[in-house]
């Protein structure tokens, strides 16, 4: 008649049934590896019991402050064959990151991970292994920093039924963006996020949306049970966003956000990862610099928003200390099943806001309206601000709602124009 | 050498190690209680059963479409002499729901509750008694509708050091505020709420913030394990907020918004509910209509906010179901343990607005200026509209930074003088 599970009185830092540390070992001592050992260290940590640190050249990460009892070692096979029975894997990347996780999970240890790559690829079957030995997976560092997104959507949400999931996935975008929206060119923009550490040497993976997409997966598994495929997902770069986009967004009552979204319908699927316009009273646009969003939306609550500190190794450490709290209270594993299979649509419906550089003469506006109501485009608005080159104008265009692909039609033509500069730049409206 | 607990494939609708659905019982079958059978049927359900629905006057409840199976009944024995296993209550208020619960609990039945002010008064010792018989005690669901606050302060952020935790925690002065941003006067703004079902008939435990009150003492005692005494929390009507105190908030880039705070330093407390001025670009401008949003800061993390549907039948029951699966796969209780003593401090620092509604004359700002200067408070701005009546004029002065017992001492001083035409309105002014 009892419910069968004992409910102690709770303390994350009092696992049931245990009077002993689990021991645990980092892989990969850098930003977020010696955030969490520091973090180990200050908080009351008895209940866990930092072993083992691994990293390539051990010798040039050896620090003093971590305690004596730790082994340093550049052998994963010393973690492997030691009583550790958390491996941290905070190496990144597919592999040896992949091979060191199933050798782990294989070996009954369970692992915690902030590896966005290596669980949008093989989240599925690292998960089943894991089911198989008894023992977790979790991955709650993987996205979004230090917001507790995966958390909320499997057991916070877990009464909703989930249809849609978008937010801002990638500090990097979100606080170039911020800074464009400050009236910095992006050049500047990145630059300074480069110098502020907010940015990689290479950032061509965050502008491109390719960081955000592995991290979409991961939210449409959790929160829709839908399984994506990484490559096949459509990412505009934001590297094509100018200031005078943010000037004309802002006529529009927007700024521009790098935005992320899966939504389900039936079995077919939106995803997308794009810089689109979003009002300035919304929740994507009230993030700023390097934070992070989720929003999902559900058939029953409603939408709910998480937002917080996107990335950095304090927060990421903090996640990867909650998974591991949740494994010393024998809480769930993360879910990695995809109960359903989708079909990624093609076609979508929406207003747009279309940007054009001409070498400006008499007509152009007439000759790129009348293309759009050829293809039965409804223009909402023409937006040209004055003081720029006649040889290097740029002109707005909102349109409502109408298909991609017909947009898209609409553009192939325009763009065989003379008198275009460069591409023209398309970009979705949202939440209006 | 391997993780003791076993970490199956999640799917929170596959309970670990059951096979038979778990029985339920819902005590109160008004809003969220009937949403919540609705869901309940609507989802696929198997792993739980409804069996028993109680109510007073059972008769006046009873609906077809919850299937013929279930027990309708007045007589609370009928539901603890069941074979339930967890016993929902949704009936609210302290008695007769606390020996409801006591008396399910000494049963051994869990139970989840969306009781705030049960679990604000009576939390800990409930708790106490679910852990000494074995079950469970959640209240997700009683703060913040569908938003998952307590699970993600208790789980999601179990990694960091929570120091302080603030939000908008009453959808109805949510509600009233957001309307009267937009220009209505209070009462108009009262009454639509009135009408569309988001406030109370009798509105007081709401405007008063006592409703806010018990969410904080539970919010304080999940999020920071502080202990506070309901009635010793400080309240701030918002009825006293006129729309003139909107359109001076404006000029400052700021809006009014009823907000719920309590913030550790050491083992002092601030805690209070009261209507204050924040900038348009933070995340509690953003929050509108009936939308709740809880906000943590901690040592180690950073902030994180959550966001979504405060109230309202769907919303609270898909927190209840939430609780239900968390139950259903044997995952830790909520937290209600106080750890650490606190004393509430009786003074704080800040920037405040105030408002004076006076009858005309020369010198006014002078002798109110002149007041604060002898505090020692510097005046930040003035503010006065024109177009007011000379009898009933409103003005605003804003101070910098000071302590709010001494501008308590210049207002009473203030008040002393014979063109006011009422009591002065301070509110404070935060993240600037």
């Amino acid at each position: 008649m009892a419910s069968q599970t004992i409910a102690p009185s709770y303390n994350p830092f009092t696992p049931t049934l245990r009077t002993q540390g689990r021991k645990i070992a980092i892989l990969g001592f850098g930003t977020v590896g010696s955030a969490l050992a520091r973090i180990l260290k200050e908080r009351n940590t008895e209940h866990f019991e930092l072993t083992h640190i691994f990293n390539r050249e051990i010798n040039r990460k050896r620090v003093s402050w971590t305690g004596a009892s730790i082994q340093w070692t550049d052998s994963f096979e010393d973690v492997l064959e030691s009583d550790v029975e958390v491996v941290i894997e905070l190496v990144g990347g597919i592999q040896p990151a992949k091979e060191w996780v199933v050798a782990a999970l294989t070996a009954g240890k369970s692992v915690v991970t902030a590896n966005k790559q290596l669980i949008a690829r093989f989240g599925v079957e690292l998960s089943e292994l894991a089911r198989q030995h008894g023992c977790h997976l979790l991955f709650g560092a993987s996205l979004a920093g230090g917001v507790p997104a995966i958390d909320a959507l499997q057991q916070g949400l877990a009464g909703d039924e989930l249809q849609s999931v978008h937010g801002i996935l990638n500090g990097t975008c979100n606080y170039i963006l911020s800074k464009m929206e400050e009236g910095l060119p992006f050049p500047t923009a990145l630059a300074e996020a480069q110098r502020l550490g907010f940015a990689e040497a290479d950032p061509r993976d965050d502008l491109a949306g390719y960081d955000a997409r592995a991290k979409l997966v991961i939210l449409a598994r959790t929160a829709l049970r839908a399984s994506l495929v990484l490559e096949d997902i459509p990412c505009s770069d934001i590297s094509t966003v100018r200031p005078i986009d943010f000037v004309y967004a802002r006529e529009l009552g927007c700024t521009i956000r790098q935005v992320a979204e899966a939504g389900l319908s039936g079995s077919n699927i939106v995803a997308r990862i794009e810089p689109v316009l979003v009002p300035f009273t919304s929740l994507l646009a009230a993030v700023r610099g390097c934070d992070n969003v989720v929003i999902a939306s559900g058939k029953f609550g409603g939408t709910t928003a998480l937002s917080g500190a996107g990335a950095g190794g304090c927060p990421t450490a903090v996640a990867v200390l909650s998974d591991l709290i949740t494994i010393a209270n024998g809480g769930p594993a993360n879910t990695n099943q995809c109960l359903q299979e989708v079909t990624l649509a093609k076609d979508y419906i929406g207003p747009y806001y279309l940007r054009l550089v001409v070498n400006d003469r008499p007509g152009i506006i007439a000759h790129v309206t009348s293309i759009l109501a050829k293809f039965e485009i409804n223009v909402d608005a023409v937006l040209q601000k004055p003081g720029y080159s006649k040889e290097q104008l740029p002109f707005a265009v909102t349109v409502e709602a109408c298909s991609t692909e017909t947009l898209e039609s609409a553009l192939a033509e325009i763009a065989r124009a003379d008198f275009l500069v460069e591409e023209p730049l398309k970009l979705r409206i949202v939440g209006r």
